[in-house]
């Protein structure tokens, strides 16, 4: 670990970095919208959800409107989906529970043993854009062992933005260059870098689906670059 | 547990309630002053360091100061602790040793297996004064299992401010009313209590040393009175 002596907090992305965002919204909506008698392309329907997370972030990030939390996001483009795909006149609480399909996402199959791991050596926080009720919900079911859930709620500012960094790295006491960001994104760990963060890259070739195109991790210079959270151990004496 | 059945959260008060601050300031204070040669008494030592943590955070909450985490006011208390007892050219790194003694803290006896038993039914958070690097170096070493670290820090509001509550039950998506405070001090139980907690009150009758008066835990109304985690699960069907 080249340089990584230093390092004292691992502040991870979550949704697809830690967990399977699409295999669980896909299974979520299958369910709850099976139940209705609806047979959608159910990945189809996860990747257009996710396609408006970045969009409903910037409106936030941009001023247009004030902070509002991950959750209140998901629903909103939630009900834009399911109008999309011809999925209406759900109950409530159909709704409500298809939102929190984000609250129970599986994690990578290496994440709980890895970050059991990497606990031992480091502090190992959430740095995500997901609301602490929503992170700790998906840690309590996943057994994700975080010392603290932590990033854009917290911070009110959403990642890519420097606050979202600069304020876990504060409440971690950590300078930035103490803190190694782990992500499977290259725009995230772009920007903790710009703010001093040691960076990790992790190889998540499934996030997208079976059709992901791969683009190639080394060509960002992160410090790190690993396959899974078991090498991301290794590689710093975990 | 008499009209409890709502309840989702269970914030923790840590000093005192969680830990033992007493035993543990006075360990650490003998460990790192007895070495340069001082005798004093240590229990004296760290009541009178302790006596300083209400008028430091008043000058906060008051707003004569800007916003200053607890390990900053614990370490200008320090300061002068070390000059009423006379224990002065004591380097850099050493008041810094000993100012994180409040990060070493041991947890009483019932608080790890209580909270254990918490974390399988509820959430549990921290909703303390102290800083999150504090209470979470301080959980790491004493595997205090929390869900969350959140409290004043987070809230940029000390208690007993309504803010550092409501912000802390938000944050856990949770209506005030959905959490319950659980400190061994009823003023953070009364304050929380006005911001819509539910209540419980946990005897320390040790927190201030042998020579400790109890104040009668039954005349504040709380919503449950125990001895410790272990009879706060069984209350709480834990």
């Amino acid at each position: 670990m080249p340089g990584l002596g230093s390092v004292r907090a691992l502040a991870f992305d979550v949704f697809g970095t830690v967990v399977d965002w699409r295999s669980g919204v896909a299974r979520d909506a299958a369910a709850i919208l099976g139940a209705r008698g609806l047979d959608l392309d159910w990945g189809a329907f996860a990747d257009r959800w996710r396609a408006l997370y970045q969009p409903s972030l910037e409106r936030v990030r941009s001023g247009e409107r004030p902070w509002t939390r991950l959750d209140d996001l998901h629903r909103e483009s939630l009900l834009q989906v399911l109008e999309e795909f011809g999925a209406r006149s759900l109950s409530e609480a159909e709704i409500e529970d298809l939102n929190r399909a984000w609250h129970r996402l599986d994690p990578w199959p290496d994440a709980v043993e890895g970050l059991g791991r990497l606990k031992r050596r480091y502090v190992i926080a959430t740095l995500s854009n997901g609301n602490v009720s929503l992170l700790v919900d998906m840690a309590k079911r996943a057994g994700l062992p975080w010392d603290a859930v932590l990033g854009a709620e917290v911070a009110r500012a959403y990642k890519p933005l420097p606050e979202s960094y600069l304020t876990t790295a504060r409440l971690l006491d950590c300078r930035p260059e103490e803190c190694l960001m782990v992500a499977a994104h290259h725009h995230d760990l772009v920007a903790a870098r710009s703010c001093g963060f040691r960076t990790a890259y992790v190889h998540r070739p499934r996030e997208f689906g079976p059709a992901q195109k791969d683009d190639l991790p080394a060509e960002h210079g992160h410090d790190l670059v690993v396959a899974d959270f078991l090498e991301l151990a290794d590689a710093l004496g975990a």
